[in-house]
């Protein structure tokens, strides 16, 4: 699959003093991204928690390049870069819509968990029908 | 019980571009207040939902007075007001530590709910043992 | 003006560990609503910034009715119910999008401040221009 | 200067649905305990805002290692690792206080940046006397 893109506005809580977005926010729009690309692979994040599994993430890197403030439009190009079923790892750009210049690069990587025991899942075994959605969601 | 006094300083990420605290973070310090309250009472909120119980959040009040801004020091002073066994609730006045100006006061109402059904509880009948921390703890 | 429709979906990061939306959130639906409201009645808040004005929070009101959690997609209704130069007030309706249920009612009030000297201002004096937007934005 | 610890709980509404502290946060305790670096280097952060100097984050990067959740003791080590008087990095370690497991850790990179003009800055030239600290901070 291509990459996908998730477009909004940075909303007036997301800044801070400095009145730009805060750091950690980029994690959180990186998040969204990731939600809506599994969701256009056709796996909605929620049908894997209703089946007993987590994500969580295991790494992240962001790099900050030009800031964005209240107001501004941005996407976020997200695509899906590895996925062993055991692990999976995304890349992300997040783009000033108005300018056209990087505001962040970064990845993230996640690991499956069974919520229960809170122990990680092949989800090739565990869930194969579930995941031909991100073998084929991979930009390669 | 008297009065319980929390504090702490206010963090970057909680300002935005005002310079000022987001009017959003005074529920999250009148939570922690109230948090703190249970635990002074002898029963850390953990315990209630280890038994099942949540306690979500059914009304808020806050009535922001003076800001605070980064670095400041302050105290929310938080008193038990209302325990009926259904419902509990909870009065707040946040003051600069500094200046004794009053930052903000407040008020909030909850309910408890049985976590796996959400359905209304009666902490007097389902968990008598520790609803005597709350009819002890409040401040006539 | 009527009354203004806001509507997104909640996001993972914005619930809490009871599964669902953090109280606190709902105080920042009421912002992203009523900005959206200044911005449909003509005057975005960004230009009332750039003009030296803030227009800070000084009371908020919330009543929680029904939960929300993660992916479910809401509006907040939102109207201008009062407005005095000085002064100005909105009240919300956040609704589940697709049961129709009422999730919370609100309102907040807040004051018009010079940026710099931090000193109440009376809009219809310092921007008679921009005032008539909240004027007629009243919905009576 | 040696490593410095700072330590607090995980508050209830840094857990997101997993019941984990949502993976945006660390940032923020990774923000917290850099501030309080520069405090004991006996430069707060905020003389810096006061001379026009603000510390934007260029690049950062998290390896979560173990979860936390609600009520949580943890101690963030951070260290000192970089200082160009143009460019600054620390390190982190955040550890779970009651079980010695590390929860995560990670490096944040930042730039001097003139907060009016929003251009670099070489500390070393613009304000040497503050320059100090942070050349004193170094962990080698």
């Amino acid at each position: 699959m291509d990459t996908i893109v998730y477009s909004r506005e940075v909303l007036y809580y997301e800044t801070d003093r400095m009145g730009i977005v805060h750091n950690s926010n980029y994690l959180r729009y990186f998040e969204e991204a990731r939600l809506e690309h599994m969701k256009q692979s056709g796996l909605p994040y929620i049908k894997l928690e209703e089946r007993g599994i987590i994500i969580p993430q295991t790494e992240a890197h962001v790099k900050y390049e030009s800031v964005l403030r209240y107001g501004d439009a941005f996407r976020v190009e997200v695509r899906l870069t590895e996925y062993t079923g055991v692990r999976i790892g995304y890349e992300y750009r997040i783009v000033n819509a108005e300018t056209g210049k990087t505001a962040a690069e970064g990845k993230t990587c996640h690991c499956f968990l069974d919520d229960a025991k809170r122990t990680p899942v092949n989800l090739k075994k565990r869930l194969p029908e579930f995941s031909a959605a991100f073998e084929n969601g991979i930009d390669r």
